[in-house]
């Protein structure tokens, strides 16, 4: 695997002893110098402690550092759970010698437990002694809870003949829509851009990318998207022309990541792109897309490979857009099984079977009523995913 | 079991071969006269063909007869699923003499396969041929898919000293929430209304019940409610204090159906209530019992017997509702888990873990910020809903 790195951030992750099992729990980024600092937060009413103290901290729009824990939330914990975030950020503060405001603090996992602390504050001398170019991945393994996989990308840009760097960690979200479990993202780059420019642009990377996989808008108490930006690379981000192409680049490793996050959704074992098109608007299309790549009985169909296009359907006319059903075709891959008003037949429906024993696949809606288009990413519900939740704080 | 009856009624139940496992699955309503019909239909764009013939037939405000298929939805099936539904209602015209008009048609299953007509053609003489005043049960298990266990309820009300009796039967939805899964409901009452008021009624009652576990609003192709009202019982609803009375028996009637539609959930094995009260207004309430109600995360929590107040929480901050979260009060029975912002700690949660152990339990969430309450009947989410849902056509 080649390194993964982005120039003038170091990063590390280790085992805390905040996890029952010995994984790594606790992760930590640097920057050697001061970054300009985006952000966006959970839109939840109830929000864990280490959002809190981020969103007042970005303010200022600059960061050094970013220490996350995993295996508990720091959510719902009263006045502790304040204390304890300022106390993470105060332990890097005094590993680093950068001044407190400067460090940004995320937590994931279990709601309503306290932070034991005092683990985190006997290995922060350790995680900062491992901070290294290329420990992305070890970061990215310390913020995993049910996810089976480390997820980070790293995608280079040109902006004047200079190249820049995007380097991002994610953790996945419990089932493919952000509901309630977290969505915690960390994106280092050596552009220069403006604080606000920079909360924007991940804001629009996050509308094409993590919000494709967040089907019906919910989002858990924790989740957190931050992108720390150096200015090492020369490259500064002053018109439009740049940002377009600075823009593609955030998109592109977001994306990158979302598609990581759906494929290693609780349990999932097929990773389905949902294309509606032909609709009036994109955001009626958005509203099918969704419904159908929400849908608990359209997933299981999924899980059971069974081409029940009969559900696509329905879940499609329940989203709430009006369109006309006999204009529709339903394709599996390119096999139509749908069209005119009815299912194509017992031919079809064999070779649409076989589309959906492959891991990945797209189901295409074509509503022939304008040119309103939209795509989600979602997964198969399978057994794992109930076996998982069930057991989840056992 | 104690015969249920309803006066001028008469029902029955066969197996007709459309299901594949020579279970019962064509049912049928007779009344003795012509009655006065109410009906509330899907929302869904996507509607079946029975239901798109029902809409029509009813605004003659009279129907004398119902059948009702279960093993195939007829929807999806172009032109020829109109002709088929239209069928249906002429094998009934001619074999009980009425006009076809008079004849509803209601069918629950898979979408897009074409109904096997002449398996119905040959059997209505049977069916018809078995009616009778006790007949509702055998209804009840023709119209079954997923269910387990028939649904049916009776119950008599009182007006200026005469008794009446309102008699129904339903079949679950698939989930909880009647998503695509379809909710069919049929009562029969000899009362007389005008049938404008018997649509409001059964609307209303619908709200109170139906809609109590139909959470995201979501409706089938097929979801069918209709209540037939022969004017036997010589009570006549003419004024606010007779719709008061009757309303309560109706409500009654469709609250215990729902019940049992909830407790009978695909693969479900605990039902629980989930009150909110004190928010703001009862549409508050309402839009926070039905995200946790809806939460598959708190589904699974239940299934596992997990007493995790922070899915409960973090499923109520997401339904775009403002509240203040270190006033809630979370209760698990009279069980209190969370309150001044924090968990209750150790002794509490066994206690709530005790709880959780039971068939039924309540859920309650005190928001302390005004007189809003709602409540909504959920399930647990089990493996056996996936495996159910993963195999439903094979």
């Amino acid at each position: 695997m080649e390194k993964i790195v982005c120039p003038g951030f170091q990063a590390a992750g280790i085992a805390a002893g905040i996890k029952n099992d010995g994984k790594r729990d606790l992760g930590l980024i640097f920057s050697n110098t001061p970054s300009k600092v985006g952000a966006i937060f959970t839109k939840n009413k109830i929000q864990a402690a280490p959002v809190i103290l981020d969103r007042e901290r970005v303010q200022s729009g600059l960061s050094q550092a970013i220490i996350v824990n995993s295996g508990n939330a720091n959510c719902c914990n009263g006045k502790r759970g304040a204390v304890d975030a300022r106390a993470m950020s105060a332990f890097v503060s005094t590993n680093l010698d950068i001044p407190e405001e400067m460090v940004l603090v995320a937590s994931t996992g279990v709601i309503g437990q306290p932070l034991p602390i005092e683990k985190i504050q006997s290995s922060v001398p350790e995680l900062a002694g491992l901070l290294k170019d290329d420990g992305f991945l070890d970061l990215a393994l310390s913020i995993m809870t049910t996810d089976t996989m480390p997820k980070l990308v790293s995608r280079q840009g040109h902006i004047n003949g200079k190249t820049f760097t995007v380097t991002a960690v994610a953790k996945g979200a419990g089932m493919i829509q952000p509901d309630m479990a977290t969505m915690l993202c960390f994106i280092c780059t050596d552009i220069d851009a403006k604080p606000e420019y920079l909360s924007y642009a991940l804001w629009v990377a996050s509308e094409r990318s993590f919000n494709r996989i967040s089907i019906d808008g919910d989002t858990s108490t924790n989740d957190t998207a931050i992108i720390l930006a150096n200015g090492l690379s020369g490259v500064v981000i002053e018109n439009s022309v740049h940002k377009a192409s600075f823009q593609r680049v955030l998109d592109d490793v977001c994306l990158a990541l979302a598609r990581m996050i759906v494929q290693d959704g609780e349990g999932a074992t097929k990773l389905v792109e949902i294309i509606v098109k032909g609709a009036v608007s994109d955001e009626d299309a958005y509203a099918i897309a969704g419904k159908i790549g929400n849908s608990n009985l359209v997933k299981t169909a999924f899980f059971g490979e069974d081409a029940n296009w009969g559900r696509i359907l329905a879940a499609a006319g329940s989203a709430g857009v009006s369109f006309e059903p006999d204009n529709i075709d339903i394709f599996f891959d390119d096999v139509q099984m749908f069209g005119k008003g009815r299912g194509l037949g017992l031919t079809a429906e064999k070779k649409a079977t076989q589309v959906m024993k492959k891991p990945e696949y797209t189901i295409t809606l074509d509503l022939k009523s304008g040119e309103g288009h939209a795509f989600v990413y979602t997964c198969d519900f399978s057994l794992d995913y109930v076996r998982i939740n069930a057991d989840y704080r056992s």
